[in-house]
Protein backbone atom coordinates (compact mmCIF):
# COMPACT_ATOMS: atom_id res chain seq x y z
CA UNK A 1 0.00 0.00 0.00
CA UNK A 2 2.91 2.16 0.99
CA UNK A 3 4.57 1.62 -2.83
CA UNK A 4 1.51 2.11 -4.08
CA UNK A 5 1.34 5.83 -2.74
CA UNK A 6 4.81 6.37 -3.48
CA UNK A 7 4.27 5.21 -7.09
CA UNK A 8 1.25 6.98 -7.55
CA UNK A 9 3.22 10.20 -6.00
CA UNK A 10 5.91 9.56 -8.69
CA UNK A 11 2.99 9.25 -11.43
CA UNK A 12 1.55 12.65 -10.35
CA UNK A 13 5.24 14.33 -9.97
CA UNK A 14 6.38 13.72 -13.45
CA UNK A 15 2.71 15.12 -14.41
CA UNK A 16 2.87 17.93 -13.01
CA UNK A 17 7.29 18.66 -14.32
CA UNK A 18 5.88 17.47 -18.09
CA UNK A 19 3.28 20.55 -17.88
CA UNK A 20 5.56 22.94 -16.28
CA UNK A 21 8.24 22.88 -18.68
CA UNK A 22 5.23 22.29 -21.89
CA UNK A 23 4.45 25.35 -20.42
CA UNK A 24 7.69 27.35 -20.29
CA UNK A 25 8.26 25.89 -23.94
CA UNK A 26 4.67 27.93 -24.80
CA UNK A 27 5.85 30.87 -23.23
CA UNK A 28 9.08 31.16 -25.27
CA UNK A 29 6.80 31.24 -28.57
CA UNK A 30 4.24 33.33 -27.24
CA UNK A 31 6.99 36.06 -26.21
CA UNK A 32 8.92 35.77 -29.11
CA UNK A 33 6.21 36.64 -30.97
CA UNK A 34 4.64 39.68 -28.80
CA UNK A 35 8.98 40.60 -28.87
CA UNK A 36 8.75 40.93 -24.95
CA UNK A 37 12.42 39.71 -24.69
CA UNK A 38 12.55 40.28 -20.78
CA UNK A 39 9.92 37.83 -20.25
CA UNK A 40 11.41 35.38 -22.77
CA UNK A 41 14.98 35.78 -21.26
CA UNK A 42 13.69 34.91 -17.83
CA UNK A 43 12.87 31.41 -19.41
CA UNK A 44 16.36 30.61 -19.84
CA UNK A 45 18.95 30.10 -16.97
CA UNK A 46 22.03 32.56 -16.63
CA UNK A 47 24.80 30.64 -17.93
CA UNK A 48 22.30 29.28 -20.73
CA UNK A 49 23.72 28.55 -24.56
CA UNK A 50 21.14 28.87 -27.77
CA UNK A 51 22.15 27.36 -30.68
CA UNK A 52 19.90 28.22 -33.80
CA UNK A 53 22.57 27.79 -36.09
CA UNK A 54 26.81 26.76 -36.60
CA UNK A 55 27.57 30.10 -37.00
CA UNK A 56 28.44 32.18 -34.04
CA UNK A 57 25.85 34.50 -35.21
CA UNK A 58 23.33 32.08 -34.34
CA UNK A 59 24.60 31.10 -31.18
CA UNK A 60 23.89 32.59 -27.73
CA UNK A 61 25.54 32.84 -24.64
CA UNK A 62 23.54 33.44 -21.29
CA UNK A 63 20.30 35.03 -20.82
CA UNK A 64 21.35 38.51 -21.02
CA UNK A 65 23.43 37.26 -24.24
CA UNK A 66 20.14 35.99 -25.69
CA UNK A 67 18.17 38.82 -25.03
CA UNK A 68 20.34 41.14 -26.38
CA UNK A 69 20.73 38.78 -29.76
CA UNK A 70 17.45 37.97 -30.01
CA UNK A 71 16.51 41.84 -30.79
CA UNK A 72 17.39 40.83 -34.53
CA UNK A 73 13.66 39.37 -34.70
CA UNK A 74 12.72 42.98 -35.23
CA UNK A 75 13.57 42.92 -38.79
CA UNK A 76 10.28 40.80 -38.95
CA UNK A 77 7.00 42.49 -38.86
CA UNK A 78 5.14 39.66 -38.01
CA UNK A 79 5.92 35.88 -36.70
CA UNK A 80 3.82 32.92 -35.72
CA UNK A 81 5.66 30.01 -33.86
CA UNK A 82 3.45 27.51 -33.51
CA UNK A 83 5.04 24.67 -31.20
CA UNK A 84 3.56 20.73 -30.57
CA UNK A 85 4.92 17.22 -30.18
CA UNK A 86 6.71 18.45 -26.99
CA UNK A 87 8.44 15.39 -25.13
CA UNK A 88 9.95 15.21 -22.28
CA UNK A 89 11.95 13.52 -20.41
CA UNK A 90 12.45 13.88 -16.81
CA UNK A 91 15.66 12.72 -14.80
CA UNK A 92 15.87 11.05 -11.97
CA UNK A 93 17.12 13.33 -9.67
CA UNK A 94 13.94 15.84 -10.39
CA UNK A 95 16.06 18.29 -10.85
CA UNK A 96 17.17 17.87 -14.67
CA UNK A 97 14.84 17.38 -17.90
CA UNK A 98 15.56 17.07 -21.79
CA UNK A 99 12.72 17.40 -24.26
CA UNK A 100 12.12 17.53 -27.70
CA UNK A 101 9.54 19.56 -29.43
CA UNK A 102 8.34 20.97 -33.37
CA UNK A 103 7.67 24.39 -34.00
CA UNK A 104 6.46 25.42 -37.24
CA UNK A 105 7.80 29.13 -37.61
CA UNK A 106 5.78 31.37 -39.94
CA UNK A 107 7.75 35.09 -40.45
CA UNK A 108 6.78 38.57 -42.39
CA UNK A 109 9.03 40.92 -43.62
CA UNK A 110 8.04 44.53 -43.41
CA UNK A 111 7.54 44.38 -47.65
CA UNK A 112 4.86 41.65 -47.08
CA UNK A 113 7.36 38.73 -48.15
CA UNK A 114 6.96 35.40 -46.26
CA UNK A 115 9.00 32.78 -44.96
CA UNK A 116 8.18 29.40 -43.03
CA UNK A 117 10.56 26.82 -41.60
CA UNK A 118 9.51 24.10 -39.31
CA UNK A 119 11.70 22.34 -36.82
CA UNK A 120 12.54 20.97 -33.71
CA UNK A 121 14.19 22.41 -30.47
CA UNK A 122 16.46 20.11 -28.18
CA UNK A 123 16.39 21.30 -25.11
CA UNK A 124 18.02 21.18 -21.68
CA UNK A 125 16.41 22.53 -18.67
CA UNK A 126 17.29 22.68 -14.91
CA UNK A 127 14.81 23.59 -12.21
CA UNK A 128 15.93 26.09 -9.62
CA UNK A 129 13.99 27.54 -7.22
CA UNK A 130 10.97 25.59 -7.81
CA UNK A 131 10.95 26.82 -11.48
CA UNK A 132 12.37 24.92 -14.81
CA UNK A 133 14.31 27.07 -16.89
CA UNK A 134 15.90 26.08 -20.13
CA UNK A 135 19.80 25.69 -20.32
CA UNK A 136 20.34 24.62 -23.66
CA UNK A 137 18.71 24.61 -26.36
CA UNK A 138 19.38 23.44 -29.97
CA UNK A 139 17.26 23.97 -32.97
CA UNK A 140 17.33 21.50 -36.18
CA UNK A 141 15.83 22.39 -39.18
CA UNK A 142 13.69 19.54 -40.61
CA UNK A 143 12.18 21.71 -43.64
CA UNK A 144 11.57 25.12 -44.92
CA UNK A 145 9.95 27.34 -47.99
CA UNK A 146 12.17 28.77 -50.53
CA UNK A 147 11.89 32.70 -48.22
CA UNK A 148 13.63 30.88 -45.62
CA UNK A 149 16.92 31.49 -45.52
CA UNK A 150 18.68 31.33 -42.50
CA UNK A 151 21.53 28.74 -41.68
CA UNK A 152 19.82 26.70 -39.19
CA UNK A 153 21.18 23.45 -38.04
CA UNK A 154 20.21 20.65 -40.11
CA UNK A 155 18.16 17.90 -38.77
CA UNK A 156 19.90 14.26 -39.44
CA UNK A 157 17.99 11.14 -41.10
CA UNK A 158 19.08 8.04 -41.14
CA UNK A 159 20.04 7.27 -44.56
CA UNK A 160 18.61 4.73 -46.96
CA UNK A 161 19.65 1.38 -46.33
CA UNK A 162 21.16 -0.06 -49.33
CA UNK A 163 18.90 -1.63 -51.79
CA UNK A 164 15.59 -0.16 -49.73
CA UNK B 1 1.56 15.48 5.89
CA UNK B 2 -1.46 16.79 5.93
CA UNK B 3 -0.54 19.98 4.36
CA UNK B 4 1.62 17.54 1.14
CA UNK B 5 -1.71 15.68 0.59
CA UNK B 6 -3.51 18.93 0.49
CA UNK B 7 -0.51 20.24 -1.92
CA UNK B 8 -0.55 16.98 -4.08
CA UNK B 9 -4.51 16.92 -4.44
CA UNK B 10 -4.56 20.53 -5.13
CA UNK B 11 -1.92 19.54 -7.95
CA UNK B 12 -3.84 17.13 -9.09
CA UNK B 13 -6.66 19.37 -9.29
CA UNK B 14 -5.33 21.67 -11.74
CA UNK B 15 -3.89 18.86 -13.82
CA UNK B 16 -7.39 17.50 -14.53
CA UNK B 17 -8.95 20.99 -15.07
CA UNK B 18 -6.29 21.96 -17.61
CA UNK B 19 -6.74 18.76 -19.49
CA UNK B 20 -10.58 19.25 -19.51
CA UNK B 21 -10.24 22.57 -20.39
CA UNK B 22 -8.02 21.78 -23.47
CA UNK B 23 -10.17 19.34 -24.73
CA UNK B 24 -13.01 21.77 -24.45
CA UNK B 25 -10.71 23.86 -27.27
CA UNK B 26 -9.57 20.48 -29.33
CA UNK B 27 -13.41 19.69 -29.85
CA UNK B 28 -14.32 23.51 -31.10
CA UNK B 29 -11.64 22.33 -33.82
CA UNK B 30 -12.82 18.83 -34.75
CA UNK B 31 -16.46 20.66 -34.23
CA UNK B 32 -16.07 23.16 -36.86
CA UNK B 33 -13.76 21.31 -38.92
CA UNK B 34 -17.07 18.51 -39.48
CA UNK B 35 -19.63 21.49 -39.31
CA UNK B 36 -21.00 19.75 -36.17
CA UNK B 37 -22.39 23.14 -35.49
CA UNK B 38 -24.52 22.10 -32.40
CA UNK B 39 -21.43 20.10 -30.94
CA UNK B 40 -19.59 23.56 -31.46
CA UNK B 41 -22.11 25.55 -29.62
CA UNK B 42 -22.19 23.05 -26.88
CA UNK B 43 -18.91 24.25 -25.92
CA UNK B 44 -20.19 27.63 -25.12
CA UNK B 45 -21.56 28.94 -22.48
CA UNK B 46 -25.73 30.90 -22.93
CA UNK B 47 -24.66 34.06 -22.55
CA UNK B 48 -21.32 33.96 -24.28
CA UNK B 49 -19.65 36.19 -26.40
CA UNK B 50 -17.27 35.47 -29.07
CA UNK B 51 -15.62 38.28 -31.30
CA UNK B 52 -13.51 37.26 -34.60
CA UNK B 53 -12.62 40.63 -35.41
CA UNK B 54 -13.67 44.16 -34.86
CA UNK B 55 -17.00 44.41 -37.38
CA UNK B 56 -19.89 43.36 -35.84
CA UNK B 57 -20.46 40.69 -38.53
CA UNK B 58 -17.57 39.04 -37.09
CA UNK B 59 -19.49 39.26 -33.25
CA UNK B 60 -21.51 36.22 -31.92
CA UNK B 61 -23.54 36.79 -28.81
CA UNK B 62 -25.00 33.79 -27.11
CA UNK B 63 -24.33 30.22 -28.04
CA UNK B 64 -27.63 30.19 -30.26
CA UNK B 65 -26.62 33.05 -32.19
CA UNK B 66 -22.55 31.94 -32.73
CA UNK B 67 -24.20 28.65 -33.90
CA UNK B 68 -26.24 30.70 -36.54
CA UNK B 69 -23.50 32.71 -37.44
CA UNK B 70 -20.80 30.14 -37.96
CA UNK B 71 -23.18 29.12 -40.76
CA UNK B 72 -21.10 30.99 -42.91
CA UNK B 73 -18.51 28.31 -42.53
CA UNK B 74 -19.98 26.30 -45.26
CA UNK B 75 -18.55 28.96 -47.92
CA UNK B 76 -15.78 26.96 -47.33
CA UNK B 77 -15.60 23.32 -48.84
CA UNK B 78 -12.40 22.39 -46.74
CA UNK B 79 -11.63 23.77 -43.21
CA UNK B 80 -8.56 22.23 -40.81
CA UNK B 81 -8.28 24.09 -37.60
CA UNK B 82 -4.61 22.81 -35.71
CA UNK B 83 -4.58 24.15 -31.99
CA UNK B 84 -1.40 24.05 -30.26
CA UNK B 85 0.47 26.04 -27.15
CA UNK B 86 -2.28 25.86 -25.29
CA UNK B 87 -1.86 27.89 -21.83
CA UNK B 88 -4.12 27.85 -19.46
CA UNK B 89 -4.55 29.72 -16.15
CA UNK B 90 -6.83 28.87 -13.71
CA UNK B 91 -8.36 31.71 -11.09
CA UNK B 92 -8.59 30.61 -7.02
CA UNK B 93 -12.23 30.08 -6.82
CA UNK B 94 -11.97 26.65 -9.27
CA UNK B 95 -14.76 27.89 -11.26
CA UNK B 96 -13.18 30.64 -13.95
CA UNK B 97 -10.59 30.19 -15.85
CA UNK B 98 -8.67 31.62 -18.52
CA UNK B 99 -6.90 30.27 -21.59
CA UNK B 100 -4.18 31.02 -24.82
CA UNK B 101 -3.97 28.96 -27.82
CA UNK B 102 -2.54 29.41 -31.52
CA UNK B 103 -4.37 28.34 -34.09
CA UNK B 104 -3.25 27.74 -37.80
CA UNK B 105 -6.71 27.40 -39.73
CA UNK B 106 -6.42 26.31 -43.46
CA UNK B 107 -9.50 27.04 -45.54
CA UNK B 108 -10.42 25.67 -49.10
CA UNK B 109 -13.13 27.44 -51.34
CA UNK B 110 -15.35 25.35 -53.37
CA UNK B 111 -13.24 26.39 -56.71
CA UNK B 112 -10.04 25.22 -55.11
CA UNK B 113 -8.50 28.35 -53.98
CA UNK B 114 -7.17 28.41 -50.22
CA UNK B 115 -6.83 31.23 -47.27
CA UNK B 116 -4.85 30.22 -44.03
CA UNK B 117 -4.01 31.90 -41.09
CA UNK B 118 -2.43 31.74 -37.85
CA UNK B 119 -3.77 33.46 -34.60
CA UNK B 120 -4.16 32.83 -31.30
CA UNK B 121 -7.44 32.27 -29.28
CA UNK B 122 -8.15 34.37 -25.94
CA UNK B 123 -10.39 32.93 -23.70
CA UNK B 124 -12.16 33.14 -21.08
CA UNK B 125 -13.89 29.32 -19.42
CA UNK B 126 -16.28 28.98 -16.69
CA UNK B 127 -17.62 25.61 -15.34
CA UNK B 128 -21.10 25.02 -15.49
CA UNK B 129 -22.61 21.80 -13.30
CA UNK B 130 -18.95 19.94 -14.11
CA UNK B 131 -18.31 20.84 -17.62
CA UNK B 132 -16.01 23.96 -18.36
CA UNK B 133 -17.70 25.76 -21.50
CA UNK B 134 -16.04 29.23 -23.19
CA UNK B 135 -17.79 32.44 -22.15
CA UNK B 136 -15.72 34.60 -24.02
CA UNK B 137 -13.71 34.42 -26.89
CA UNK B 138 -11.31 36.59 -28.74
CA UNK B 139 -9.52 35.72 -31.80
CA UNK B 140 -6.03 37.72 -32.65
CA UNK B 141 -4.43 37.02 -36.13
CA UNK B 142 -0.58 36.90 -36.20
CA UNK B 143 -0.05 35.79 -39.41
CA UNK B 144 -1.89 35.05 -43.14
CA UNK B 145 -1.20 34.27 -46.32
CA UNK B 146 -2.58 36.29 -49.65
CA UNK B 147 -5.67 34.58 -49.74
CA UNK B 148 -6.90 35.02 -46.64
CA UNK B 149 -9.06 38.70 -46.51
CA UNK B 150 -11.10 38.08 -43.11
CA UNK B 151 -10.84 41.11 -40.79
CA UNK B 152 -9.65 39.61 -37.47
CA UNK B 153 -8.65 41.18 -34.62
CA UNK B 154 -4.67 42.13 -35.05
CA UNK B 155 -2.30 40.72 -32.79
CA UNK B 156 -0.33 43.69 -31.14
CA UNK B 157 3.56 43.12 -30.85
CA UNK B 158 5.53 45.37 -28.51
CA UNK B 159 6.93 47.83 -31.00
CA UNK B 160 10.72 47.66 -31.56
CA UNK B 161 12.71 50.50 -29.11
CA UNK B 162 14.33 53.67 -30.23
CA UNK B 163 17.84 52.18 -31.09
CA UNK B 164 16.94 48.39 -31.05
CA UNK C 1 -13.48 9.67 2.17
CA UNK C 2 -12.19 6.17 0.36
CA UNK C 3 -14.77 7.07 -2.32
CA UNK C 4 -12.69 10.73 -3.01
CA UNK C 5 -9.56 8.50 -2.94
CA UNK C 6 -10.81 6.39 -5.10
CA UNK C 7 -11.93 9.38 -7.00
CA UNK C 8 -8.54 10.93 -7.34
CA UNK C 9 -6.88 8.06 -8.26
CA UNK C 10 -8.83 7.60 -11.43
CA UNK C 11 -8.41 11.17 -12.12
CA UNK C 12 -4.53 10.63 -11.73
CA UNK C 13 -4.77 7.05 -13.26
CA UNK C 14 -7.01 8.87 -16.74
CA UNK C 15 -4.03 11.60 -17.15
CA UNK C 16 -1.40 8.95 -17.11
CA UNK C 17 -2.75 6.75 -19.84
CA UNK C 18 -3.64 10.02 -21.85
CA UNK C 19 0.11 11.33 -21.64
CA UNK C 20 1.42 7.93 -21.86
CA UNK C 21 -0.92 7.83 -25.11
CA UNK C 22 0.26 11.37 -26.49
CA UNK C 23 3.57 9.97 -26.03
CA UNK C 24 3.13 6.95 -28.58
CA UNK C 25 1.29 9.61 -31.06
CA UNK C 26 4.59 11.81 -30.96
CA UNK C 27 7.06 9.16 -31.38
CA UNK C 28 5.32 7.90 -34.44
CA UNK C 29 6.17 11.43 -35.40
CA UNK C 30 9.62 11.73 -34.61
CA UNK C 31 10.31 8.33 -35.52
CA UNK C 32 9.11 8.43 -39.05
CA UNK C 33 10.30 11.44 -39.97
CA UNK C 34 14.10 10.39 -38.64
CA UNK C 35 12.75 7.52 -40.70
CA UNK C 36 13.84 4.99 -37.95
CA UNK C 37 11.21 2.39 -39.17
CA UNK C 38 12.05 0.23 -36.04
CA UNK C 39 11.43 1.95 -33.57
CA UNK C 40 8.20 3.33 -35.57
CA UNK C 41 6.80 -0.16 -36.24
CA UNK C 42 7.60 -1.04 -31.88
CA UNK C 43 4.67 1.58 -31.70
CA UNK C 44 2.34 -1.00 -32.73
CA UNK C 45 0.56 -4.20 -32.18
CA UNK C 46 1.93 -7.25 -34.13
CA UNK C 47 -1.26 -7.38 -36.09
CA UNK C 48 -2.04 -3.95 -36.08
CA UNK C 49 -3.85 -2.62 -39.23
CA UNK C 50 -3.40 0.61 -40.36
CA UNK C 51 -5.26 2.33 -43.55
CA UNK C 52 -4.02 6.17 -45.03
CA UNK C 53 -5.77 5.52 -47.99
CA UNK C 54 -8.43 3.36 -49.75
CA UNK C 55 -6.28 1.59 -52.35
CA UNK C 56 -4.28 -1.99 -50.86
CA UNK C 57 -0.83 0.23 -51.07
CA UNK C 58 -1.89 2.11 -48.66
CA UNK C 59 -2.64 -0.33 -45.94
CA UNK C 60 -0.20 -2.00 -43.89
CA UNK C 61 -0.92 -5.13 -42.12
CA UNK C 62 1.06 -6.07 -38.76
CA UNK C 63 3.94 -4.15 -37.55
CA UNK C 64 6.75 -5.96 -39.41
CA UNK C 65 4.18 -5.38 -42.71
CA UNK C 66 4.14 -1.51 -41.92
CA UNK C 67 7.70 -0.83 -41.53
CA UNK C 68 8.32 -2.62 -44.55
CA UNK C 69 5.92 -0.38 -46.28
CA UNK C 70 6.85 2.97 -44.85
CA UNK C 71 10.38 2.26 -46.19
CA UNK C 72 8.48 4.07 -49.55
CA UNK C 73 8.52 7.60 -47.46
CA UNK C 74 12.41 7.25 -48.72
CA UNK C 75 11.51 8.39 -51.83
CA UNK C 76 11.14 12.18 -49.73
CA UNK C 77 14.35 13.63 -48.96
CA UNK C 78 12.56 15.84 -45.78
CA UNK C 79 9.28 15.05 -44.08
CA UNK C 80 8.43 17.30 -41.12
CA UNK C 81 4.76 15.45 -39.18
CA UNK C 82 3.43 18.53 -36.93
CA UNK C 83 0.59 16.46 -34.59
CA UNK C 84 -1.54 18.86 -32.17
CA UNK C 85 -5.39 18.57 -30.89
CA UNK C 86 -5.14 15.03 -29.53
CA UNK C 87 -8.19 13.95 -28.33
CA UNK C 88 -7.68 10.39 -26.17
CA UNK C 89 -11.23 8.36 -24.75
CA UNK C 90 -10.26 5.96 -22.58
CA UNK C 91 -12.27 2.56 -22.18
CA UNK C 92 -13.75 1.73 -18.80
CA UNK C 93 -11.44 -1.74 -18.90
CA UNK C 94 -8.37 0.58 -18.97
CA UNK C 95 -6.95 -1.57 -21.83
CA UNK C 96 -7.90 0.41 -24.83
CA UNK C 97 -8.33 3.71 -26.14
CA UNK C 98 -9.01 5.38 -28.70
CA UNK C 99 -7.50 8.65 -30.30
CA UNK C 100 -8.31 11.45 -32.89
CA UNK C 101 -5.24 13.74 -33.68
CA UNK C 102 -4.39 16.49 -36.24
CA UNK C 103 -1.27 16.03 -38.35
CA UNK C 104 -0.05 18.88 -40.72
CA UNK C 105 2.69 16.65 -42.79
CA UNK C 106 5.20 18.57 -45.03
CA UNK C 107 7.05 16.58 -47.25
CA UNK C 108 9.92 17.79 -49.93
CA UNK C 109 10.96 16.09 -52.93
CA UNK C 110 15.25 15.41 -53.83
CA UNK C 111 14.01 18.02 -56.47
CA UNK C 112 13.24 20.76 -53.97
CA UNK C 113 9.49 20.41 -54.61
CA UNK C 114 7.48 20.39 -51.72
CA UNK C 115 3.94 18.61 -50.33
CA UNK C 116 1.56 19.74 -47.92
CA UNK C 117 -1.38 17.58 -46.40
CA UNK C 118 -3.36 17.75 -43.10
CA UNK C 119 -5.36 15.55 -41.68
CA UNK C 120 -6.14 12.99 -38.55
CA UNK C 121 -5.05 10.37 -37.32
CA UNK C 122 -8.04 7.40 -35.81
CA UNK C 123 -6.32 5.76 -34.24
CA UNK C 124 -7.30 2.42 -31.46
CA UNK C 125 -4.92 1.63 -28.52
CA UNK C 126 -4.21 -1.13 -26.25
CA UNK C 127 -2.20 -1.98 -23.37
CA UNK C 128 0.16 -4.67 -23.77
CA UNK C 129 2.60 -5.50 -21.01
CA UNK C 130 2.34 -1.95 -19.32
CA UNK C 131 2.70 -0.10 -22.53
CA UNK C 132 -0.04 1.46 -25.20
CA UNK C 133 0.71 0.32 -28.52
CA UNK C 134 -1.60 1.31 -31.55
CA UNK C 135 -3.76 -1.31 -33.07
CA UNK C 136 -5.35 0.25 -35.97
CA UNK C 137 -4.77 3.50 -37.17
CA UNK C 138 -6.79 5.35 -40.37
CA UNK C 139 -6.06 8.55 -41.67
CA UNK C 140 -8.12 11.11 -43.17
CA UNK C 141 -7.53 13.80 -45.36
CA UNK C 142 -8.60 17.74 -44.37
CA UNK C 143 -6.75 19.22 -46.70
CA UNK C 144 -3.81 19.55 -49.13
CA UNK C 145 -1.97 21.35 -51.60
CA UNK C 146 -1.21 21.37 -55.42
CA UNK C 147 1.84 19.16 -54.91
CA UNK C 148 0.46 16.55 -52.48
CA UNK C 149 -1.71 13.65 -54.83
CA UNK C 150 -1.55 10.81 -52.47
CA UNK C 151 -5.06 9.10 -52.48
CA UNK C 152 -6.02 9.11 -48.46
CA UNK C 153 -9.14 8.50 -47.41
CA UNK C 154 -11.30 11.87 -47.72
CA UNK C 155 -12.81 13.46 -44.04
CA UNK C 156 -16.65 13.36 -44.21
CA UNK C 157 -18.17 16.84 -42.97
CA UNK C 158 -21.37 17.22 -42.47
CA UNK C 159 -23.44 18.89 -45.57
CA UNK C 160 -25.01 21.72 -46.05
CA UNK C 161 -28.43 21.69 -44.69
CA UNK C 162 -31.27 23.13 -47.46
CA UNK C 163 -31.53 26.76 -46.74
CA UNK C 164 -28.56 26.91 -44.37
Amino acid sequence: MASEVASRDEGLGELLDKQAITEVLYAYCAHLDRMDLDALAALFTDDCVVEYGPEPRLQSHGAAGLRRDLARMWRWARTSHHLSNVMVTLEDDRVHAGATSYVLAWHERPDGSTATMMGQYRDRLVREGGRWRISRRRQELTGNDAGFDVNINRFERIPRPDGA
